[in-house]
């Protein structure tokens, strides 16, 4: 496999071209972005631990019976993933009243919700990815009917067999963010990443009654250093991994 | 029927208990606001305007099978309604892109939409009445599923019905909110107002292409005179009313 051209860079990470048209090579780095870029930081190690969570994530969700984009990893910082036409939508699901939505309706943070909410956003840095609904999605024509029933599907099994791995390493899934795209032969898959970056993880090992953040809170809120919390998600992923005979290797 | 002790002052009605429990007795006022409460001012016959449009809609409706609340108009300012316990919904059917749909998500006012678009937000004037998704509402216990799903059915009932009388006078409806609310015997139902308070109306009648409010908008955003759009709504619907040989008399 040949790296190629640059085809993007985000915030976390670098999309290249290789010489395989449905296959991507991305790099993760280590920048660190909060408030749609307001706040931005370079973290050294973030780039490398975010490649290797989400990689042996995407494996764990795989042994679960959910499909991803992620082929495999390659390094430290990379990973081989499908080609996908991405949906412009942030694809939220939440357990537990955290963050904007504890904000927006008044919730106190931490209170339990009384079913998994999904919630989407359409992704737009002009606009501030602005909440949306599914009519709204499909009247816009964001997605369609059907396309939109199999992103919603998907998005409430990955929450449930994500609450699965993280109540294993004693971690509450309080909320966290996917986005899905459809390959070149119209299949509609998860991709981008799952990690502390995207998600809101909160240590259920005994921290006396305070909420111990393993999560970019840390980094948005200036609670104290991502990269201990980012170190201790991997290495309790990679444990259960292998408890699991999950592989986690280049 | 005795009108008794004042039950609730909203930003243009007042409501009061009756001899009756099941049924209040509304008042209209002349009070215009907009911005949620930032902008105030008094329009002499906003509260008559209202009271008669709103009367007639309500009759124009009964005739194509969608109960609301209303009962009868008592005079030039008041009406009789039905007793509810409301959910605290703004609900919001949008058929043209216009106001803060179209802000939000950056597309030009008067964009026809794929398919009609229903919205919700959570009533609370501390919040800024923040816009909710069906998740949001049942986990929050605003409303049950069952509750929401007949919701969402009267409201796009409502909403083609209300698509019928307006093509009709020659009035396009852009979007509208309404409320809805449980009777004591549990019956879900249509309450709250429908004038050019709570309705986008834009004149079908040629204005060689510019937009001719016939709703509140003129007030928001300072395009004019409310009262005369007002009465212009009022007399054709009145006009519609007497052809249909549906009743609006006290």
């Amino acid at each position: 496999m040949q790296k190629l051209e640059k085809l993007y860079e985000g915030k976390a990470k670098k999309m290249y071209a290789t010489d395989d048209p449905d296959v991507l090579w991305v790099e993760y780095m280590n920048q660190a972005t909060a408030g749609n870029g307001a706040k931005k930081a370079q973290i050294a190690g973030k780039g490398n631990l975010n490649n290797h969570i989400t990689s042996v994530i995407f494996e764990l969700l795989k042994a679960r019976g959910i499909d991803s984009h992620f082929i495999k990893r390659l390094s430290d910082t990379e990973q081989l993933v499908r080609k996908m036409t991405m949906y412009p939508l942030e694809i939220i699901m939440r357990n537990t009243a955290a963050g904007s939505f504890a904000k927006r309706y008044g919730v106190k943070e931490g209170t339990p919700l009384k079913k998994p909410i999904l919630e989407f956003c359409l992704k737009s840095d002009d606009l501030g990815d602005p909440f949306i609904n599914d009519d709204g999605i499909v009247a816009l024509g964001l997605a369609s009917e059907d396309e939109l029933a199999e992103i919603s599907r998907q998005a409430r099994a990955v929450n449930e067999a994500l609450k699965d791995i993280f109540s294993k390493i004693d971690v509450q899934l309080v909320d966290f963010k996917i986005e899905e795209g459809k390959t070149s032969d119209g299949t509609i898959l998860l991709a981008d990443e799952i990690t502390p970056d995207t998600c809101r993880l909160w240590d259920l090992k005994d921290h006396s009654g305070k909420i111990e953040h393993l999560d970019k809170d840390l980094f948005r809120r200036d609670l104290g250093n991502i990269i201990p919390a980012y170190e201790e998600i991997y290495s309790r992923l990679k444990q259960l991994a292998d408890s699991e005979g999950v592989k986690d290797a280049e």
